[in-house]
């Protein structure tokens, strides 16, 4: 991916990272399944609003550049098979 | 959340931290937002099911045993409300 959209990227998977390991104490210390199912709820966010960064840049980055490349068809499916992997 | 389930939820949240760390090096090493993309949805996959595994204990456990002491309707709120965290 592009450098200029990578620290957040890093950023938010560290924050990610963190998350998931406070839930794993959490269920350690026997907290009840409604507090551990909001956590995970709000680490399905993150993770949903990370892949949508790395969408926006590959958005800016590859599709711009392979459209002035003329090579519009290629792109315009790459870029689907992109949005397929991810949705 | 019940003993039985936990060992389980645990070592899945272990897998998806590990995997969380390997997606972040990943992106330090400048890999494609493809393959970066693949690896986030299947992370987000992978929450879904721990999610799951924790809505199937709610239910075995804490929802059985509401519906055992006769309240019905408190329970079955209790549940929704879970559901509603989480889908």
């Amino acid at each position: 991916m592009s450098s200029h959209r990578l620290p957040e990227v890093v950023s938010r998977l560290s924050k990610i990272e963190g998350h998931v390991r406070g839930i794993k104490k959490m269920a350690e210390d026997g907290r009840s399944c409604e507090e551990l199912l909001l956590q995970i709820s709000a680490i399905k966010s993150a993770i949903t609003n990370v892949g949508r960064v790395i969408l926006e840049d590959y958005l800016e980055d590859c599709v711009v550049d392979g459209i002035r490349k003329q090579s519009d068809r290629e792109t315009v499916e790459r870029m689907k098979k992109a949005l397929e992997k991810f949705i």
